[in-house]
């Protein structure tokens, strides 16, 4: 069994991800988002990887059903229904829609990584099901950290890590690659506070300027949910088994 | 003053690099083959992005002060002097000679890298020599690890946070990007025993398999150059004070 972690997707090909086993972490905050919008009865979270594309596709769909999602720089987009904030995802208002999701980096990767065999979301929210379900699948995996604009993102690493470290708790054989490793010891050393993480790197010290500590307060609440979504089609839902 | 590390040069644009200093690595091989070079008397290394520049570059220049380095997939490139194995580089062959070199991921960091103020290349080689004199420019530096094909390089990276370890001895108002805390924290796992870090590396690995290690032997003896590798115009030369 290989795990790889990729922290910059931007240089990787679509068709990479043929037949492979993916998970793609966005801790701040794509991936808390569909974690918690999904846990409180979204019908199913749509990916894109454009605005224009986001409000073509919910211009189609029914009314109702359907709320557009996502941020540019951190911040709700003109004419949305809903930002970047888990905190919105709330049951009263997602609960049996669908959400078309922009976001500038998560949704991004999601894209880019549809070709795989099983595509899943992690975020420190889900860690332990996403682990359990991997040590289930016993299959090769790559991990996806979205990271910022392309710059290493040190708060995916660490959850890339933490995945890392409960997977190889249940084998003995698993081959690292230099980046999982990577993970692994970068895990050792910030994992013990994740909030203080979250405050002490790039993109959380981005967030709090711009309002968003409380995002950071409810991303670092550690396996708050059961929830394993899953990419079907061109979808993220829940999986079921 | 500010570090920062890139993992990933491929997605950054050279005009980013305008007015900086920056520090290009690339520990297997082509910033040791650098260094190794200049100490052992070359007049220059002039580094080019793409074989054919190399090959019309060298045809333009007078035929015996000119040799051509440099490797694909770890290999001597056909008809070119020599590869990227730095013994290879001994006094013998290039005291007084220019260098035109192509390797798959250093010479092109450096191209990119070209407009950068001041440009330095470091190895394990001569990491001190490069600390020293960064610590008395005290400006803002980018370290770029050059990678192999875009992935993650271990190596490169603990290089990274060792030179970064060693200059933050001498200031104590540093602020570290996220990519920089996580060299260093990754320095201090893996720079104890620098050859078996080489040796457990998947770039390591690869040389071992093609018959270079010898080159991860020399390529991990820390400090065993003063060498002070600068980019002045289009060739590398050693820094004069």
């Amino acid at each position: 069994m290989k795990i790889n972690v990729i922290f910059c997707p931007v240089t990787v090909d679509e068709l990479y991800f043929t037949n492979r086993t993916t998970v793609v972490i966005d801790v701040l905050r794509a991936s808390s988002v569909i974690t918690t919008a999904l846990q409180n009865g979204a019908k199913e979270i749509i990916p894109v990887a454009n605005v224009e594309f986001a409000v073509k596709l919910s211009g189609g769909m029914f009314g109702g059903q359907t709320l557009l999602g996502g941020e540019r720089n951190t911040k709700k987009i003109e004419g949305f229904a809903l930002g970047n904030s888990p905190l919105e995802y709330t049951r009263e208002i997602v609960c049996g829609k669908s959400i078309v999701l922009y976001t500038t980096n998560g949704t991004k990767a999601i894209a880019k990584a549809k070709f795989s065999e099983n595509l899943f979301i992690c975020s420190f929210l889900n860690l332990s099901a996403v682990a359990k379900h991997l040590v289930e699948l016993r299959k090769d995996i790559e991990i996806i950290c979205s990271g910022r604009a392309n710059h290493f993102s040190l708060e995916d690493t660490i959850c890339a890590g933490k995945l890392i470290s409960e997977i190889n708790e249940a084998f003995d054989d698993i081959e690292f690659s230099d980046s999982a490793k990577a993970s692994l010891i970068l895990c050792q050393s910030f994992s013990g506070d994740i909030l203080q993480m979250f405050k002490n790197s790039e993109h959380g010290k981005i967030l709090m300027d711009n309002g968003f500590e409380d995002d950071l307060i409810f991303c670092s609440r550690i396996n708050s949910s059961a929830a394993l979504p899953i990419l079907s089609g061109s979808a993220v839902k829940l999986f079921n088994k």
